[in-house]
Formats: C-alpha cells, sequence, structure tokens
C-alpha cells in the first residue's frame, strides 16, 4: 500500500514536473529531446536483454538501469506541449492524436512506466539475475501499453 | 583523497562497461544512440540552467541531474566503436578524427565529465541552489573541454 502511494506520487511529482518546463522548449527540440530519451533507453534495455541472454554483468545491468530510470523520471511529459502532436518540418513523430486527448489514462500508464523503471534500478542494485528479469519484464510490458496504444506503426 | 579516488574508480569503471558493451550495437546505431544521450542531457542541462536564473524548483533540479548523471554513467564509450568515427549514410557525426587516437586524453575528460555528473547529481539532491550553480558550472566546464577538443563546428 505504501509502496503504492510512493508510485502514484512519483508519477504526480513527474506530471507537475513536467508542466513547469515546457514553456522554453520549442516544439520541434520537443519532440527531438523526447525521441532522444527514447532512443537512449532502447540503447539500455538492449544491454540489460544482452546481459540477461548472456554473461551477466552486475555493473552493466545497474548502471543501463539507472540510465533508464534517471530518463523515466526527468519529466517526459514537459516534452509533449502544444504543437508536438505532428510533424514541423522534417520533424516527424509517431505519436497518436488520441495521446493529446486521453491525459488520465496517459497518466496513469506513464506513472507505471516510472514505478517499473524504480524497481528495476532498485532490483538491478542488487544484482539478482533472476529478480532482474522479472523487473525488466515488466518494464517491457509498460513500454508496450503506451507502444501499442500510442504509437503509430512505421 | 578518498573522493578522488572514487571519481578515478567510476571513471574506470564507465570505460571498461564501454568495452564490453561495444559488440552488439551496429556502428551507424553506436552514432545514433551517443547523439540521443547527447541530446537528452542537453535537454536537462537547459532545465537546471532555467532554474538558476528564474524560480528555483528543488525536485526538478533533482531530477534533471539524476538523468544527466543516469546518461554520463552508462558507459557511453561503448558507442565510439569501429566504424563511428565518420558518417555513415545519412547518419552524420561531428567527432574529430583525433578522439580515436588520443584515448588517455579523452579517458581523463570522461572520467572528469563523469565525476562532475555525479557531483551536480549529489549537490542537487540537498536543495542548496548557490551549491548546484557551482557545481552546474564544473559540469559546463567538463562538457566544453570534450567539445572544444574533439567536436567539429557545425
Amino acid at each position: 500500500m505504501k509502496k503504492t502511494l510512493a508510485h502514484a506520487l512519483a508519477g504526480a511529482l513527474a506530471l507537475s514536473l513536467a508542466a513547469a518546463a515546457s514553456a522554453q522548449v520549442k516544439p520541434e527540440d520537443q519532440i527531438r529531446f523526447r525521441q532522444a530519451g527514447y532512443s537512449f533507453m532502447s540503447w539500455n534495455m538492449g544491454k540489460i536483454k544482452s546481459n540477461l541472454e548472456g554473461t551477466y554483468n552486475k555493473d552493466q545491468v545497474a548502471a543501463a538501469a539507472n540510465a533508464i530510470a534517471g530518463i523515466a523520471n526527468s519529466g517526459m511529459g514537459a516534452l509533449y506541449g502544444p504543437g508536438t502532436d505532428k510533424a514541423i518540418g522534417n520533424v516527424k513523430t509517431r505519436v497518436k492524436p488520441e495521446f493529446f486527448k486521453e491525459g488520465d489514462n496517459v497518466g496513469k500508464i506513464a506513472r507505471e512506466f516510472n514505478a517499473a523503471a524504480n524497481d528495476l534500478a532498485k532490483v538491478a542494485a542488487g544484482g539478482d539475475a533472476a529478480a532482474v528479469k522479472t523487473a525488466f519484464g515488466k518494464l517491457g510490458e509498460a513500454c508496450k501499453a503506451c507502444h501499442d496504444k500510442y504509437r503509430m506503426e512505421d
């Protein structure tokens, strides 16, 4: 119960940080920055996957999980400001219009994603590969929940 | 003294993680991922700068500093593997050839960058804006040390 509340608060915090930071960044840069964040997270997800499938390096997994959590907690909601719902010049986006209309559901998905990223970082610090595998799977599901609903196919 | 040693070890760790992870990622993706990392760090540097120049939000600064430190510690050296020293198709890079020939100096700069990023995260967690300003300035110098020497102008 305590844990659930902490996660909910972390999510709410991330969203409020997001709101505070959205004003200064141009829409096309918001798109670029959010894509950069997801891209860098995907590299680190790939490293964790490789470790789980091959030789497990605790330090590499912990570092990758910390990078993902750091990015997840940085208030990326601020990068979905007005005007970022479609391509701007040659800066394209795959986000679906529904993303901007379904705030409650997007918030829920974002909180679950943050919670899963924080759990993975915590578990990775401990170095138990089996526990990391479970936490990694949950984070993957949290990513997929948003991709399935709000990301256009290539 | 202890702190300096810890920083040196953190740098050495980052480089060894880097070596372990370089094999699996295609050169063009290495370039994309490293650019994503720097891009996302620059967004977070911008947020910290805005906070220092305007209203200071401790939570936003701490979150931004954690994102930067998480990325800095993720072993980005792995993203400078063979074949990533020049453009691959339309994936361009501004890294100078010297970067790949001056490993000792690059390693020194990387360790100083990591140390500065970790210091900023630590100081930001405390919430003392003046201390954050100092640590932020040092991190900016660490970024600049590499840009000045190893990054081509636009």
